[in-house]
């Protein structure tokens, strides 16, 4: 399992000849990130008696942070194995008509796999992004940067997310489904970004 | 050392009630998977005829992406190294005037480095973005999503740099200082966003 090696370890295994990991699972690992920042500043500010009136919000932020760290630090795995399953399928006998038929359809079967596996670290790096809008004004402002970073790193995730759900729409030939796939990561773009602006202009504004 | 950490474990590190490591860490870790993610690319370009024209410059790119790489992922300890230093002067004894002066100056110079220590991190980061926007029209574009991530990330990264460098300059009574590292990271912005856009949209056009 890639989350079990070490840092050194992934960035060597990432850097290599190898197509996977590549930029999905960097993706997934970027959200994974941004959602344990966002745990830290609800950390930071649990107990504090400065910040008394967002004890509530902090604690349920919280929770919910480690939640979506967790989903996202999986998918650093479940997005390489997307990728493998595509690789395998191409591997598949094409010897017999029945063989092409199977083959072609493992193939598509993969591919799906390949865009449902980056649009779920999509929304999950914008239910990160939810988050930290939702504590502004309301978490302790020694962590400001890194409510900051996390934005960023939810952002850029969900970015990376995108353009691997979208470097794998043309191989699949069921219409309807590349035509969904397309609103669907269209409108988290949309709301990511307007998420990722706000928290990056209350950064700014209060950095000083 | 932080490197030596699982991903599971630095991630479960970044999320507790302890300010280090934290968004600095977390920025130069996103540069230095961009990096590796650059690196890849020019790993899958070397020795494919079909881009035989970018051979030297894939072999040139590489060397320059490991040492990126390389020179990141160490800046994730080390920046919470400069972060721990700035915690340790504020523990200095404050009993006489001498020892109120010598923990003054400590405390000016740990912040001092807690600004040069992420100012590297987002100049190493834009270093990153050059590379990949260097790379443009002359990859293999099977790798084309990993370009565009690695970009996404080292844009995140020098954004996040940035913010640690802004975080830390209001404590900083040398003006001369502060003024000098507000011009430099507006200009490695400036920079940054250009490159990251151009990478963006080259990618965008060629998604499909």
């Amino acid at each position: 399992m890639l989350v079990k090696s070490t840092l050194e370890e992934f960035n060597q295994i990432l850097g290599s000849s190898s197509p996977a990991p590549g930029g999905g699972s960097v993706a997934a690992l970027s959200g994974a990130l941004a959602a344990n920042l966002v745990s830290m500043v609800c950390n930071l500010t649990i107990g504090k008696e400065e910040y008394k009136d967002s004890q509530a919000l902090a604690k349920e932020s919280l929770a919910k942070a480690q939640a979506l760290a967790s989903g996202l630090l999986a998918r650093v795995d479940l997005d390489t194995q997307a990728f493998n399953g595509v690789m395998a399928a191409f591997k598949l006998p094409k010897s017999t008509e029945e063989e092409k038929l199977i083959r072609g359809e493992g193939i598509q079967a993969g591919y799906k796999e390949a865009v449902y596996s980056p649009l779920g670290i999509g929304m999950e790096c914008l239910e990160v992004l939810r988050l930290a809008r939702s504590l502004l004004g309301k978490f302790n402002t020694n962590a400001l940067s890194d409510l900051g970073v996390a934005a960023q790193q939810a952002l850029a995730g969900l970015e990376g997310g995108v353009m691997n759900v979208k470097i794998n729409l043309p191989s699949i030939k069921d219409q309807e489904f590349t035509k969904e796939m397309r609103l669907k990561v269209a409108a988290l773009l949309e709301e990511g970004r307007v998420l990722g602006n706000m928290v990056y202009q209350y950064v700014q504004e209060n950095l000083g």
